[in-house]
């Protein structure tokens, strides 16, 4: 990978290269569940969504009603999975924190994340941050590159530590977002979150929303599953400047985690597995080509 | 207006001051019609929508049953601001480029900046902005800040030109947006305008959409209309922060336009107008204020 990799930055901003590409137009795109740091046992956003859930539950005992929430008590991932696109999963999201506003719902982030830890690897989540990524997403701003993420994860749970964890600032972050309303209270003015969600962002939701947030094709995508697949195709296919599309494959259960075929994960990787030949898609192998992991 | 935005600007940069502000923080959000460039005789992207759909009527005559196509024909943007929200002239936006692909719609800004004319001033829309407003622009930029439109205007049309005529990069642009589709055709991926509005940033919209786009609390907004009103109280009612609001008050109409309480308008200017004074926020007085306008 990063032969492939260092040659092509290389040919985009050598300044006498055919291939050039002026810096405003230097875009690179990054899942992040299993891109940027794991997404098992499940995603870490959904671990945070069942922790603040049981004291949802307690303040709302008619929560307990809903399936999806009596799933999410459960520790059933799968559960909230087995539909696809995410909406069991975003629905327990959703009831967790409607009616908080914008800056508490930020604080119980910060605050979970200082206490949880990882049950496999015991340590906070935001230390769990794959360590050949980092090294990529320095790389390519170190060469003029502005470094997105592009995520089906929540953009108000990313944005409260992107920019601590990998150097990106928020406004860069396009995740899954939730319609929040504007309030000016006597303590001064407050977004509250809802119920309802603006859109999801995976699949074919994906270039929509590089569209809308960052309104250019970016030169470089990286992502890890299915849900990346249209991402992957917006980039590199047919583009008239250079790209690169990369795919990071889950194959170290010793270090990590080994996975792709599994359909009730956010991880399932098949069709855009089967494609990167002939799509010229650069594929890691975890356990060959990483030195380190996290 | 100068001094007080000097005096701010240097507060916030200057490295020992009190107030200093870290470069990561300083952001400043601007409307743009109105107060980056004018709105009258009616919003430019309405002149451009209204341009398109003549010949969208000829493609598909059945459009010209809807009465809100009938008053766009006619011109009749009075009949398209009534019932506030922009609803009837988002739907004749919306109807004149439904099918197309962002790629032929960016085309079509582009040919329409080229060839249409302001009918007063008979020069070229995009060669019309404020030229104090340009060097607002300037300014915060030199000083770290990054300069975001939040504009009820169609992100899909500003982000075309934004980076040529304001310096600012595409994905600095929050504005009103539709629903697109991803499709994989023979000859590429390419995105489809919609019907379906995903959402108007005016009002209460534009704090949702600061914090969905940017995902922090502005230090400076800058507006003109009572669409701005909720922006300014957002970026400037007990922030944590230093913060600075200014309104535009378009009182020349020798050089330019006056209006402010016109309600069949996008320009009404009057909630905003009444609390400037307890809230300090600074009033630019188009006619006496500014040597030059354009």
């Amino acid at each position: 990978m990063k032969e492939a990799l260092l040659s092509f930055v290389t040919a985009v901003t050598a300044e006498h290269s055919a291939a050039f590409v002026p810096e405003p137009e230097r875009v690179a795109v990054f899942d992040n569940d299993g891109t940027l740091w794991p997404e098992q046992p499940m995603p870490f956003q959904a671990a945070f969504a069942f922790d603040e859930l049981k004291g949802a539950v307690q303040r709302q005992p008619a929560l307990a009603d809903d399936p999806m929430v009596q799933a999410a008590l459960a520790g059933d991932i799968g559960a909230l999975l087995a539909g696809g696109h995410f909406e069991g999963l975003l629905r327990v999201i959703a009831v967790s924190h409607a009616g908080m506003t914008t800056e508490a719902f930020a604080a119980a982030v910060e605050a979970w994340l200082r206490s949880a830890r990882h049950p496999r690897f015991e340590r906070p989540y935001d230390a769990l941050t794959y360590g050949p990524m980092q090294e990529v997403l320095q790389l390519l701003r170190t060469h003029g590159f502005r470094t997105f993420i592009v995520s089906g994860g929540g953009a108000d749970f990313m944005r409260v530590w992107v920019e601590r964890v990998y150097g990106i600032p928020p406004e860069r972050v396009v995740g899954s977002t939730g319609r929040t309303s504007f309030e000016l209270r006597e303590s001064g003015p407050v977004l509250l979150k809802s119920l309802d969600t603006l859109f999801v962002n995976d699949g074919a939701g994906k270039p929509a929303a590089i569209h809308q947030f960052i309104g250019r094709r970016p030169l470089m995508a990286f992502g890890n599953s299915d849900g990346d697949l249209a991402m992957l195709q917006f980039t590199t296919i047919n583009n008239p400047r250079p790209s690169f599309g990369l795919i990071v494959h889950h194959t170290d259960s010793e270090r990590e985690y080994a996975y792709d075929a599994e359909t009730r994960s956010t991880g399932t990787l098949v069709k855009a597995l089967q494609q990167a030949p002939e799509r010229g898609w650069h594929v890691v192998d975890m356990q060959r080509d990483w030195l380190r992991v996290f």
